[in-house]
């Protein structure tokens, strides 16, 4: 059985929640306290080198870090991982747009705002980050205005990818308002089975 | 024939030009100026909406961007991409720990310190990079101790992923004579079959 090593109030983290509950994917979870260091313990670094989670713990004894690749493991032979090779670079194209033009912005202006409260010395970062995540949330605008989910009409782990920190933009400052095709994804994504809300109760 | 739309300078677009020459395909490479804004017309976020570089124009008329995902796919079936379930998600980890923890500091701090030659206004982001950069170079360290290339003993597109920037560190600051397993490595990996360097000349 799978071990999942996370904090369920993050969203790097929920992603790999909600794909396990999607596929219903029997795991254990086990809580890591991130404000408290327990990713920078020498004890969690013999697991994950570069000392963030999500952490998956596999049957063979082996660690898989970052998010996005978890997924990709996880998901591969699902319906939430496409098989045809262009739909699967697509779905990359999506997450590695997630890790480096909309989870900076986004992820980080949520956690200035809502762990740190907003501290006077990271508010011109705070502010600066606004642009950025405007940006990538008018290019997922772009592309949900014509079709359903990211890659067509149905949800695969890029939406998870993208939906982790989107549907909690608004923690960031983030007003979504002007974004509707957005608010239908969310909606639409929200409605798959088994779906489950981040939360620090459902580890 | 594949088109890639790039600028040899940059670490992200040298990435495919490397696999493209490994691979021996042929393919035309289309230069864009970034430094010029040509990233940020309109005609050019017709093809990536994100407007960056690098991205690849399809045979079918469609465009892939993201360094890494078009790696993905470019390696697909060849000796660069393991078919295991494992080494790829292995693969992926690697590259979005380029893209997160690597890229931001070590790409940024030489993008600074080269191209906008170290000005005052941003000296502090500049030393800022350089703590980050370092982390990064620690985890490829200690796995490079381990196994010659980052997926055990042969080549794979999460070489070629973190190669690119790690080779140019030194003009982000970055003294790499700590690590000795990265040297190894930087000088293994130049020994592969139609190796060639970065530089604005061989588009
Ligand atoms: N690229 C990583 C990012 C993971 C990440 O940043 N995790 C944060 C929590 S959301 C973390 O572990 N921070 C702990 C630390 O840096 O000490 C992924 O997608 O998994
Ligand atoms: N995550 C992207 C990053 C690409 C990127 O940042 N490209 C830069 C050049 S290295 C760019 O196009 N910048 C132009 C701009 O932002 O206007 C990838 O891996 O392809």
């Amino acid at each position: 059985m799978y071990t999942v090593y996370g904090d369920l109030l993050s969203g790097n983290c929920y992603k790999i929640k909600l794909l396990l509950e999607f596929l219903q994917i029997p795991h254990q979870w086990q809580h890591v306290d991130i404000l408290a260091g327990e990713c920078q313990t020498v004890e969690f670094k013999q697991k994950n080198a570069n000392g963030k989670i999500p952490l998956l713990a596999l049957d063979n004894g082996e660690y898989l870090a970052e998010s996005n690749a978890i997924l990709n493991y996880l998901a591969d032979g699902t319906d939430y991982l496409p098989t045809d090779k262009l739909q699967r670079a697509r779905v990359l194209q999506w997450q590695f747009f997630e890790q480096y033009s909309h989870e900076p912005y986004i992820a980080v202006a949520r956690y200035i705002n809502k762990y740190l409260g907003l501290p006077k010395e990271r508010e011109a970062e705070y502010h600066a980050k606004q642009t950025g995540g405007h940006k990538a949330l008018a290019v997922m605008e772009q592309q949900l205005g014509k079709t359903p989910f990211l890659i067509e009409d149905k949800p695969t782990i890029a939406d998870i990818s993208l939906y982790a920190y989107t549907h909690v933009a608004h923690e960031g400052g983030f007003d979504l308002s002007d974004y509707p095709a957005i608010n239908d994804w969310l909606k639409r994504f929200s409605q798959i089975p088994h779906y489950t809300k981040m939360s620090g109760d459902n580890g």
